[in-house]
């Protein structure tokens, strides 16, 4: 059966997440339902990242087996058509050989968490960037961001309810910018915990707001205790951004 | 009664447009209304731009007069909690002179206008671009924009329903950018006609499209005949970013 990579960018507000859940539509259950529509195949899609419940992605990646082959602009073009109109949208679509995994195959996952820092409410970025109205510190923040990178033990930074085998990840790349009101917060690994990225801005803000010392955040790390991470961050602002293969 | 100028973002899908009509909620209704559930005052809310219905702001301007002084983020942080569930934000508020007036100081209006210029329909930009799949040569589409800058009669790009008494206008910038797929254009005057931008937008669109040659953008605005305009761009690519007073 012939293998096919996707590039897919979605809004995640109203999904229960991307993989199939029962309490709601979930992105991986939308593309499957759009693929049967259009070819009739019943299709197991699978995704390089597992994207919580509200959650983004502007380049999220998954393969799918097909019962036949297809020109490739003919999937993109047929699959979006069967996902309107759940904001999800196939950017491009490619062959692969059988061996390519989106999961397995991916050497390194990006992603960038938004935030807004104001007063005001969100008014054209609500659901798209987490809103802190007590002014943070961004400089503090990337430093402490600097004490992340490396191979850990990121318990501190992991879900209670993470199934990876080992809490022991290797982080490329943390840093904090500022441009006017906005934040990004730049995260590369080859995989995350579960809630990593989230439970590492969460404690980046405290530092932000003069919550924590800078150097507070290695201590919390080395502490390899749940109980002192910062807030988990909402969803709202995590966007998958890319993956690496 | 002290004035006050106040900074406005908002998502101008769900409404009518600035302007209060008698089909739909406005933004200025909408802005009026959460002023009245505030302090009581039955206020009109005078903006810098007429946006059309579905036309965002980044950065709209308006003023208002109350009935007594207010602490400026006193009636930010109200206004802001009376506007919701609305995708409208007031950023600021500041005490100004009875001698302003949010339309008639504005000295110079900023637009742009967002294409996103790929196949694949919009997940996260839908109703805040406009997605042209037919690849756009965006240095032609600059190119042809130069030809629009400065004093001209601009019936071309001008709405039959337009108001204004004259159809001449001063474009002090129209130029195009490009960044992956992404195209801003940028429209900076005084005052614009009504439906210019989308006018200006939709005409360059043909240009980077190779239907029309670049000069034939100036033998159109020569030709002052609104049947020779392009299409009028769609309004959700079109924002409102920043008047100068």
């Amino acid at each position: 059966m012939p293998r096919y990579k996707l590039v897919i960018e979605y809004d995640g507000a109203p999904f229960v997440g991307w993989q199939m859940q029962e309490n709601g539509i979930s992105v991986q259950g939308a593309i499957e339902a759009a693929v049967m529509a259009f070819c009739g195949d019943a299709v197991s899609v699978r995704g390089a990242g597992r994207t919580d419940a509200g959650v983004h992605a502007l380049h999220q990646v998954a393969h799918l087996d097909l019962a036949r082959e297809w020109d490739t602009d003919t999937i993109r073009d047929a699959v979006n058509a069967h996902l309107r109109p759940h904001p999800i949208a196939v950017l491009s679509t490619e062959a692969v050989p059988a061996t390519f995994d989106a999961r397995f195959s991916a050497l390194k996952r990006h992603y960038v968490y938004r935030i807004i820092n104001r007063r005001a409410p969100l008014a054209l970025d609500h659901a798209r960037a987490w809103r802190i109205a007590r002014p943070l510190d961004a400089q503090a923040m990337d430093a402490a961001a600097r004490h992340l990178i490396g191979q850990h033990d990121f318990t501190t930074f992991r879900a209670a309810e993470c199934q990876a085998k080992s809490p022991i990840k290797t982080l490329d790349r943390l840093d904090v910018e500022r441009e006017d009101d906005e934040l990004h917060v730049h995260a590369s690994a080859r995989s995350f915990l579960h809630h990593q990225v989230r439970s590492m801005v969460g404690s980046l803000t405290l530092v932000g707001e003069g919550k924590w010392k800078v150097d507070e955040i290695a201590r919390a790390l080395e502490a390899r205790d749940r109980k002192v991470c910062g807030p988990v961050a909402p969803p709202d602002g995590l966007f998958l951004a890319g993956v690496d293969y």
